[in-house]
């Protein structure tokens, strides 16, 4: 049964994962990535592998463009009982939550920028949905919704899908964030990430794209080279609570944007994610959600891990500048 | 000139290089990994191709054993002016610090677990003496330790060596981990640290190895499969205050970890680094220093950097057992 545990120190809690653990020939065996097209259990035809649909968006002849289906080996399980004990000085919990898999398209493989806007509006909605009905469940504090591509990125699986985690713990970043935008707004009575959108838009020079709800933007103190951020100009605390047109203008920015990054790095491995606010909270004048690209170019050393600190060897106005210069 | 950014909302600073800037093709071409003994710049007859050296300990025959240098494409310069400005709501300063190599062998490769017991110490007494150097410089408040074994972890030399880098800040992760620990010790005036070392030592399932000055363990919320900790017994916050007798066992206890985590995984790239406290700080009651090892043995995917949350699939029980029964 997984298991939440937190770490005495920071507070950071970690899932560790115990069916099945993980031995030392686990990780000494070479990874098996990606079945090909025809035993990928992702693929239009072999819907019977998946467990059973949470929900799927059909068309017309009820065939169906996106599929969103339990993860078969979750990290967390919403069956469990949520059940908090010490362990001496120790803090645990009982791996309660949801892991799920949403499936971008009926094809094996096809990068976001070359599915149909409509299909990238799909993945927002169905984020959105997912959101709204796990918020109905009291244990569930927080959504992570992300997307691991190509092998670099962690990916396991070729066939183009995203992931939903929700969790009964806030992540710590993510706290950190919400406290960080906490101290600005006590400070100045003004959102940070909204003063940021309105710096970066007037200055320009790390803006990589703009339509009238979204700026995309490469963050001034980016972590990793060509590092790119989408933020909503409205403020809004959560992600769920974004109407139509916000929801359009995104996918088509987030399509953009994938397409300048595949045509300036040749198609890298990338992650992305959605930092939003908790979902049992109400709105907050202090937070704003906004979704982070983090391109993966280059290997993460013992210095990141270590300190949290991180060199980036591209300037963001350098990256910026490439990106904009690519074209739509 | 480098450059270092901090997040307005966070507070994460980031090191922003600057020369020569990586620029998209510098991530597309295959990276240059480790010239082959004969043109590596770190082995012994190669001295001329470093930059001068700042420390070496040598033999009777005055043939060095270990070589501390200047990184020759440093982070950060300690040439530099500090210098803090602002540009709207964000802050920066100039990169200045300090960015060193430690060429541990004259010989071009070799583990940690294959030198003699008496050049690993030497590792860990040029750490301590490069240390208490750059205290002298008020600037510099943080002095990082590591080690990138391997390619999956990031080196991109072969020669067996560890790096060093002195910061004008303090690492956003060390902090927390200094917060937390105060914030136990405003609680139980304990340190959280000494009351772990007590906890596992009792307890026996996630202890690795043991020494009269040190445990090794599994911490109980290990991030990464394997991931393990060296605590000194004693409670101490420097590293750089390390006596004689501890800075042994401590190179001891290292060389049969590494040797443990070679037979057990198959020789796996890994880091280490040593977590101390702020070099311009006196001793502090509620900070531990210790050492983190790393096997990087999973790709870290978009839900550990989006959320700082980590999935490990191998519980520490199990991590620890193996390791105890691979033998010294």
């Amino acid at each position: 049964m997984p298991e939440l545990r937190k770490d005495p120190v920071t507070g950071r809690w970690v899932i560790i994962a115990t069916d099945p653990a993980r031995r030392p020939s686990d990780f000494i065996r070479s990874r098996v990535v990606s079945k090909s097209n025809g035993d990928c259990p992702f693929c239009a035809g072999q819907e019977n592998q998946t467990p059973p649909e949470i929900l799927s968006y059909r068309d017309q002849a009820n065939q169906w463009n996106l599929r969103v289906v339990p993860n078969k080996f979750p990290a967390l399980r919403v069956e469990e009982m949520l059940d908090r004990t010490g362990e001496g000085l120790y803090d645990r919990m009982t791996g309660v939550g949801a892991h799920e898999v949403i499936i971008e398209s009926r094809e094996h493989k096809v990068s976001l920028a070359q599915l149909p806007e409509k299909r990238v509006e799909d993945l927002f909605w169905a984020f959105r949905d997912r959101i709204l009905d796990l918020k109905r469940d009291s244990r569930l504090r927080y959504v992570l919704l992300f997307k691991n591509h190509g092998e670099a990125a962690g990916a396991s699986v070729e066939h183009s899908h995203s992931q939903l985690i929700a969790l009964p713990v806030v992540p710590i970043q993510v706290q950190e964030e919400i406290d960080g935008g906490r101290r600005y707004y006590e400070f100045k009575e003004r959102c940070v990430f909204c003063d940021m959108l309105r710096q970066e838009a007037s200055h320009g020079a790390r803006v990589i794209l703009e339509t009238d709800e979204v700026l995309v933007l490469a963050p001034y103190a980016a972590r990793f080279p060509f590092e790119t951020w989408v933020l909503p100009r409205a403020h809004s605390s959560h992600f769920e609570s974004a109407h139509a047109s916000l929801i359009q203008s995104l996918a088509w920015a987030m399509r953009a944007t994938i397409r300048k990054l595949e045509r300036v790095l040749e198609y890298p491995s990338y992650n992305f994610l959605i930092h939003t606010a908790p979902i049992q909270e109400g709105p907050l004048p202090h937070y704003h959600w906004h979704l982070e690209i983090i391109p993966r170019l280059t290997r993460v050393a013992g210095f990141e891990w270590g300190a949290g600190f991180y060199i980036n060897p591209t300037p963001p106005e350098e990256a910026a500048q490439f990106l904009r210069d690519a074209g739509l």
